[in-house]
């Protein structure tokens, strides 16, 4: 779980860094590669560019940022060595939103050059691109390849549109859509959702170049009714930490009460609506799968072999990803002690089973 | 003066950061004003590109920064505004050594969005690019400006060529070239130089798109002689300083005798040799100006009104740009002591009378 407009995640590389808990979105990023060796193939054969230009939109700071990069570098070169000819010079802007730890990645990157491999030598150049995806970041058709991974279901806000006309935050109590929250309330996330998401497809189609691609991966579900299943209990759980932390006056009611998180996971149809709608990209693959909350869990059983451990890894990575939007809101102070009374949840909560994500990844061909 | 391969400038922007020293590299920028606006106006008039892509090499970290974006995006809308067009989209990259402050710049990318005159409204956007100039950074014939202020005196490298057979440093005691350096030790500076500008017009030459120009702005001399002038006495000053405290047992002497300045101030007619047997760019425009030592000083007298606060001004100056290459040599305990004993140095030399930086400016245009 990337930035949207919304905030960044947590910076450097120490241990509540997302550099350092972000094995989620590394293992995301190996399932889509069949779809991403596809795109890039095609783009490769169809283009024939001389010079092409990747993007990766809400990279975040951490290894997974560049494994993209050298996905990239690996297909090119395969695809280019099978057909015999030249490669192209390839071009990645690594975007996020200028609060991302940008120095990091640059740091990160003549370790980087050393660890590519020799042999399949392509030149390639690696620029930061600061701005939010939910606007404009490139000139005209200049860009062949879009990336995005676990990034779309950040909305760029919702605290808005959950005002009453006297200014006070309707559905109060609840973080995120809860078991409580009236179906308005979902309506506002769901809308909030296709509003951010169809602009950002007219952005993307502006700056893609002629028969230019992305692939789309998010959180989601396969159908609607899930769409609030096991994200609402990531939130619901941390949102109940919180509600403890109230009453035992650790936190301001009144603090939690103007808090929310912006995010919403679409269903497969509702993503599929948005594009249909906008007319500007057809859908050239499709993919559903699960992946389990707690990051090093590998396994395909039913329950959790240490629920403890569990607890505390889902907990890390939720807070690589959710401090800067917490302590932004509620003071550095109160991360350690939520933290650890929400990893306590989470491990309670998998006694009843092991709880997944949804992820969607869609692949899509600019029109015209 | 800014990064070459040697070093990045101080982060941040603290009291000794360079974003808050700058104020010697903001004048060169409007000093060269001028030259930018008719290189600008005639990549317009001439190219007529959809999207412009322009660079500043070796950016650092600071309000200078973006001052160069700035100029280019005012005078691309003036000039398209004249000759009734619409404007291009500007693409910026800003480059540095993977070790600059990136982050610093693009949280200010912010303000400088709100401060940029509506009026001239252009669509831009604004990349970081980590690397060395003085290897590949683009992709052939991708970039239209390149822009390089107080940079390209800084050499790649000088400690290899000045170690002896058997490992020892030559030219013992001098941390740049001094009144007792040999002649070889100043052809060694030289030919450095001359290799890595070599060098760099190649790289620039593969990079620039056919009609490209660049503005390159760097310390050198109006004539041979002058080449070991000024430039040598600002660190021949803290060379003095750091020689004191050797003796008082504050520096390591071995540690002394192992380290030089990477600079070289070439002379006009050293610069244009470089560049008329590479045979790769025509010179359109030459300057030459000079800049007082003491930033803050704009006067023109030749006496110096207060030797104690221009003696601090030029310590800061010097520190912001050469804390980085010092503190990872000598460590960063002995900064505060050796730069308070330079700006005694400093004081000193400036009752001799004013001394000044000498500054060459180029333009030239891509052949073929």
């Amino acid at each position: 779980m990337r930035a949207g407009k919304a905030h960044s995640m947590v910076g450097g590389g120490g241990e509540t860094s997302y550099a350092t808990n972000s094995r989620l979105q590394e293992k995301a990023i190996l399932e889509t590669k069949p779809i991403l060796e596809e795109v890039i193939g095609e783009i490769c054969r169809t283009l024939l560019p001389k010079s092409m230009v990747a993007a990766d939109l809400g990279c975040s700071s951490g290894p997974n940022t560049l494994l993209m990069v050298s996905e990239v570098i690996k297909t090119v070169a395969d695809q280019c060595k099978k057909a015999g000819r030249p490669p192209p010079d390839l071009q990645f802007f690594l975007n996020d939103l200028p609060t991302n730890d940008f120095n990091n990645i640059f740091r990160s990157l003549e370790w980087f050059e050393q660890k590519m491999d020799k042999k399949t030598f392509i030149p390639y150049y690696i620029a930061g691109l600061p701005g939010s995806f939910y606007g404009r970041l490139f000139p005209p058709q200049s860009v062949h390849f879009f990336h995005s991974s676990y990034c779309l279901m950040w909305l760029r806000q919702i605290l808005e549109g959950l005002k009453s006309k006297t200014g006070t935050l309707l559905d109060e109590g609840n973080i995120y859509i809860g078991e409580t929250s009236p179906p308005w309330v979902v309506n506002l996330y769901a809308q909030e959702f296709k509003n951010g998401f169809s602009n950002f497809l007219n952005f993307r189609h502006e700056e893609l170049a002629s028969g230019g691609q992305m692939v789309l991966t998010f959180l989601g579900s396969e159908e609607k009714n899930l769409s609030i299943g096991d994200e609402r209990y990531i939130w619901g759980l941390l949102q109940d930490a919180l509600h403890d932390m109230v009453s035992e006056g650790l936190v301001e009611r009144e603090k939690l009460y103007c808090f929310k998180v912006p995010m919403y996971t679409p269903s497969m149809a509702e993503v599929k609506e948005v594009i249909q709608e906008g007319g500007l990209f057809d859908i050239s693959r499709m993919q559903y799968f699960e992946s389990n909350w707690d990051p090093f869990d590998d396994s395909c059983d039913d329950f959790v072999l240490d629920n403890l451990q569990s607890g505390a890894n889902v907990a890390k990575c939720i807070r690589a990803v959710a401090e800067p939007l917490i302590s932004s809101h509620f003071g550095e102070g109160i991360l350690d002690e939520l933290f650890s009374r929400y990893a306590n949840n989470i491990a309670r909560h998998l006694l009843k089973g092991k709880a997944k994500y949804h992820v969607l990844v869609f692949a899509l061909k600019r029109r015209g």
